[in-house]
C-alpha cells in the first residue's frame, strides 16, 4: 500500500507511491480539506482539473450532518460526493477535543455537545471506526485524545495511554468488520515528550501495515520541539510506512517536514486563506484584498499557469473579495490549491533529481524575500 | 443590430438575432445577472460551459466599487471580468430609486447615499452615460426614474416626463462621446397608464436604432395590467426593435412575455433562488434544502443533462446548502442557469417549429402540476 520510489541522499525526504481503494498517489502529497464533504467553493470537476490527489473529510462533521445513515444509503462517501479519488476520514478526535467546555472524556470514549444544535453525542472507538467503515472511507483513523502542545507530562501521559488503548480497541473492531482494502492508520500522540512518542510508536506501528498519522503537533508547541519530535518519529517509525502529518501545511513547514521524512499533508490553509483574501505565490503570500492591488492587472502569480492566473487579474479578484462575491473565494481557492499542487510536484521532482535541499533553499529565499 | 428570423403566426413571439460588439445572440434570450461583475458562484468558464448568451451588470454597484477608473485602466469591463460575450449595463435608476429614504431627485439628476459607506453620490444623465461608455459596455441605458406599480397618475406623469427628458439628454451625450458600435437602449416608463406609455414610445423610439428596454413593470402592479402594457408596447414599438424586459423572469412569466413580443430578459431569480436552496425543474421549483430530499439520490431534474445533474444528487446538494457550503450554492446556480438556458432554447425551437403555443401550454401544465 506504500512503496518508496526514491530517497534523498542528504535528507530524509523521499518520493513514494501510496495506493488506496481509489487509486495511486505519488508522495509527498497534499490533500485538500473537504470538512463537510466539499472543498470550499470548488466542484469535483475543478478538483480534477487542478489534479488534487485526495481529500480529507472530517468524520465529526459528517456524523452530525448529513449523518452516516444518509451516506450509507448512497453506498459510499465517494458516491455521495461524486468524488472518486482517495478520501481519508479523520477520527473526529481533534474536533471533539477542541470543544473544551462541552466534552467529558472517559475510557469508554468522549461525550460532547454538537456545535450546531447542542445535542449530546457520544464518540467511542467503536462508533468512530464503524462510521468510517460504513461510509467506505479509503483510510480510517481511530479515535485519539489530542492535547495542547504546552501540556504537562502527566496530562500528556494520560492522553497518550488512552490514545493507545483506543487504537488497540479500534483495530480489533476494524478487523471484525468488513474492511475490504480499507486502510487503518493509527495516530501518534505523546506531545513533545519523546518517551511518550516512543511508547506510542512501539504500540501503534504493529496495528498498521503501511501508514501512520502524526498527531499532537502544531498545537501550540515551539517549532524546535516540533522538529525534534518529527525527527524522532522519522528515526523510529519503519521507513516503509507512509507518514501523514495531519492538519499541517504552510509551504515552509511542508519543506521542513518533508526533509524529516513526512509523506502526506492536509491543511485548511489554502482554502481558509482564500476566504480571507490571501493568495499564495512563489514570492510569498499576498493579501489580495488590500489597497495596493486595486489597480494591479497582473495575475496572482506571474509564474502560475492555472485557469485563474491565465484569465483574471489581482484587481478583479480583489474587487470580488471586497464586495463579498463568492466567485472571488472560489477563484482564490482554485489558485491556492493549484499552487499547492504545483509546489508538491516541484518537491517530488527535486527529490527525484537529487536536488531537494537546493530547491528548498532557493524556494524559501524567494518565498521569504519580502518578509521583514 | 437586431433582425427577426422567424415570427410565430398565432402569437407575437418571434426569434431574432441580436448583434453587439461582442457577438451574436439568438433571441428570445435570458441574460444572467452579474450585479457586481460576477455571476454568484460561477467563473467565466462555467458561464461558457452553460452557454450563457450575455450578462447584465449593474452600473450602480460597479460605480461604487471598484469604481469606473479601475475598470477604465483595465481597458474595458470585458477585460476586467475576463468575459467576452455581450454585456448590458443598466442605468442604476432602479437601484437608486429603491433607496427611497436616501435620495433626492431633481431635474439635474438624483443624489443618494451609497449603500455601503454612506457617501453621497450624484447620478446625472451625463454621469451614467459616461460611466457606461468609459467601461465599454455593449449596451448602455440612460438614467430613468422608476416608480412603483401602484403610483398615482400625477406621480407617474412627472416620472415619465423626467425619464423622457433624461433620455434625450443622454442620447446627446452618447452621440458626443466615443461610442464605436456601442448600442443605446432607452427605457420605457409610464407605469400602467397607456397614454404615458404612448408618450414614452413616441419620444424614445427615435433615440434608438435597434432596441428598447421595458421598465416600470413587475414593480407591484397586477398581472393583467402588466400584460395590458406589454401588449400595448408590442403594438406600438416597431417590430424590428429588440424588446428587453429588465429584471423579469420566472418561467411562466417569460412565456407570457415572449408571446407578447418580448425578446430579452434578465433576472436574479435563478441565482437568488439557488442561494436559498431552490432549484428549477420541468416539474416546477423544488426547495431542495427541505427534509423530503434528505435521502433523495436522484438528480435535481431527471431530464436535465447539466454537469450537476449528471454528477450529484439532491441529497448531496441539500446537505451542502444546509451546512452552508458555498459549493452547494455554486452547483445550484449552475443547474438553475443551465435549466434557464435550456428553457430558452426550447422556446426558440418551438417558435421555429410553429408550435410555440402548444409548447407553452404543455410546459405550464407540467411545471404547475404540483401546485395546489
Amino acid at each position: 500500500m506504500f512503496k518508496i520510489i526514491k530517497e534523498d541522499k542528504r535528507s530524509s525526504a523521499r518520493v513514494g507511491l501510496f495506493t488506496s481503494n481509489h487509486g495511486k498517489v505519488e508522495t509527498p502529497s497534499f490533500f485538500a480539506v473537504a470538512t463537510q464533504g466539499a472543498v470550499k467553493g470548488l466542484s469535483v470537476k475543478e478538483l480534477d482539473e487542478i489534479g488534487i490527489d485526495g481529500l480529507l473529510v472530517n468524520i465529526y462533521h459528517i456524523y452530525l450532518r448529513p449523518g452516516i445513515e444518509v451516506i450509507k444509503k448512497s453506498f459510499s462517501l465517494h458516491n455521495f460526493m461524486g468524488y472518486f479519488r482517495t478520501i481519508i476520514t479523520d477520527s473526529g478526535g481533534y474536533q471533539v477535543f477542541s470543544l473544551e467546555n462541552f466534552r467529558e472524556v472517559s475510557d469508554e470514549g468522549v461525550s460532547f455537545k454538537s456545535h450546531f444544535d447542542g445535542k449530546r453525542i457520544f464518540f467511542s472507538p467503536q462508533v468512530v471506526i464503524s462510521a468510517q467503515l460504513d461510509i467506505k472511507s479509503d483510510v480510517v483513523v481511530p479515535l485519539d485524545e489530542c492535547i495542547k502542545g504546552s501540556s504537562l507530562y502527566k496530562d500528556a501521559e494520560i492522553a497518550t495511554n488512552r490514545t493507545i488503548r483506543w487504537a488497540k480497541k479500534s483495530k480489533e473492531i476494524f478487523d471484525d468488520l468488513k474492511n475490504n482494502g480499507i486502510l487503518f492508520f493509527p495516530i501518534l500522540q505523546g506531545s513533545t515528550y519523546l518517551d511518550l512518542r516512543k511508547r506510542c510508536i512501539e504500540e501503534l506501528v504493529p496495528l498498521s501495515s503501511s501508514g501512520i498519522c502524526i498527531g499532537g503537533l502544531s498545537v501550540g508547541e515551539e517549532k524546535d520541539l516540533r522538529y525534534n519530535v518529527l525527527s524522532f518519529i522519522n528515526d523510529n517509525v519503519p521507513k516503509n510506512f507512509l507518514r501523514y502529518f495531519m492538519g499541517y501545511g504552510l509551504p515552509g513547514d511542508i519543506l521542513e517536514a518533508v526533509s524529516l521524512g513526512v509523506d502526506l499533508f492536509d491543511c485548511v490553509v489554502p482554502t481558509r486563506f482564500a476566504r480571507t483574501g490571501t493568495a499564495f505565490t512563489d514570492e510569498g503570500e499576498i493579501v489580495i484584498r488590500n489597497a495596493p492591488y486595486t489597480e494591479d492587472f497582473s495575475p496572482i502569480d506571474k509564474n502560475c499557469s492555472c485557469y485563474v492566473c491565465r484569465n483574471f487579474s489581482r484587481a478583479y479578484i480583489r474587487h470580488l473579495i471586497n464586495v463579498n462575491e463568492i466567485t472571488g473565494i472560489e477563484l482564490l481557492v482554485y489558485h491556492n490549491l493549484y499552487w499547492y499542487k504545483n509546489f508538491m510536484e516541484r518537491i517530488k521532482q527535486a527529490i527525484k533529481n537529487d536536488n531537494f535541499l537546493e530547491f528548498k533553499k532557493d524556494f524559501l529565499n524567494k518565498y521569504n524575500k519580502n518578509d521583514n
